[in-house]
């Protein structure tokens, strides 16, 4: 199987996992998608308030390599045991998902073009940019209504690690994108395209 | 005939002319390619030392409703006579191009997406942007070589008009586009899906 993959990066409330949706919406089980989330590190023996005080923004939070890894394999045609976080308990938990080797393979994450090893397997670079005041609100929405945070805690960890994060390590990478969206979610076009290019690869012989 | 417009925009020496190039010695005839270059305004009457004098980096430099009109005429699917710019003259010329109707246009140009009338008509639209360092480079390069110009003239030109009308109406369009292509004559990823676009546009029946 001639495997693709397909990274799309962009910061906090980007619209990247809109996007990402929408990819999986439209293709099923023809795409598969995994997030640089699932691989953040697990703690072992850490207390709930150390883990809640660490910077989830910092490349370092991730187990990349082992995302690189589980990336080789699914090329190589081998299903691999994706990890499952908890963004609850701020903890890798226990269980695994059973990733299948498929055609098209979407990698997404704020943080995937940073790392060199994974950004150089990635076939297709896409950043979906939006700017910040809008990705803060959308992010506060978030955290504040699915994952029950309060306000002041989410805008406590933008100021402190998000932003300083973003414009050191997510900013920069933009620049190694293919390919920029703009506002990741409503944008029919770019999405068009991007569902002609993996159906192209899919109907490839 | 059911036709598409493209409009490729960014700033000047951003790579626009390349990729339009790019797509134009793969399509060959299929596309068409019509520059708001061309579409500088005729200034009868006016002396080569005012022509000179001018700001050609300000919309209002270009006779847009003209080109909208014959877009306009090309979309009915009648050809046009599109105005031939002398750059050396700084003045449009007495000849015209016929250009024919065909089912994708490509509109290249740094301000097409300033004009609202122009933007809304483009289908697909695309920004290729490259860092301004770069861009006055490749500018400075090809007026001297290819322009006959002075480098002094074109600091000059470049720190008068360009970059502010840049930073005034160029960059802000940006936010219109669909898809922002990073380094667009390098960029070949983006230049295969654009590509395969255009293609599935048309092989559609």
């Amino acid at each position: 199987m001639n495997t693709i993959l397909i990274g799309i990066a962009g910061g906090t409330g980007s619209g990247k996992t809109t996007l990402t949706r929408q990819l999986k919406e439209h293709f099923g089980p023809r795409v598969t998608v995994i997030g640089h989330d699932s691989y953040y590190r697990a703690q072992p023996g850490t207390t709930y308030e150390y883990r809640v005080a660490q910077n989830y923004d910092h490349p370092d939070a991730f187990e990349t390599d082992l995302l690189v890894q589980h990336l080789q394999e699914l090329k190589a045609g081998r299903p691999v045991e994706c990890p499952v976080y908890s963004f609850s308990d701020y903890d890798r938990t226990d269980e695994t998902v059973t990733v299948s080797p498929s055609a098209v393979i979407i990698v997404e994450g704020v943080l995937i073009f940073q790392d060199p090893a994974l950004r150089d397997m990635l076939d297709i670079r896409i950043f979906v940019e939006t700017d910040a005041d809008v990705r803060i609100l959308r992010r506060a929405l978030r955290d504040v209504e699915e994952r029950g945070r309060t306000l002041e805690s989410v805008v406590q960890q933008y100021l402190t690690t998000v932003k300083p994060m973003h414009e050191q390590f997510v900013e920069p990478t933009r620049k190694h994108a293919d390919l920029v969206v703009l506002e990741g979610g409503h944008n029919r076009v770019a999405l068009d395209m991007i569902v002609q290019r993996i159906e192209n690869h899919l109907n490839q012989p």
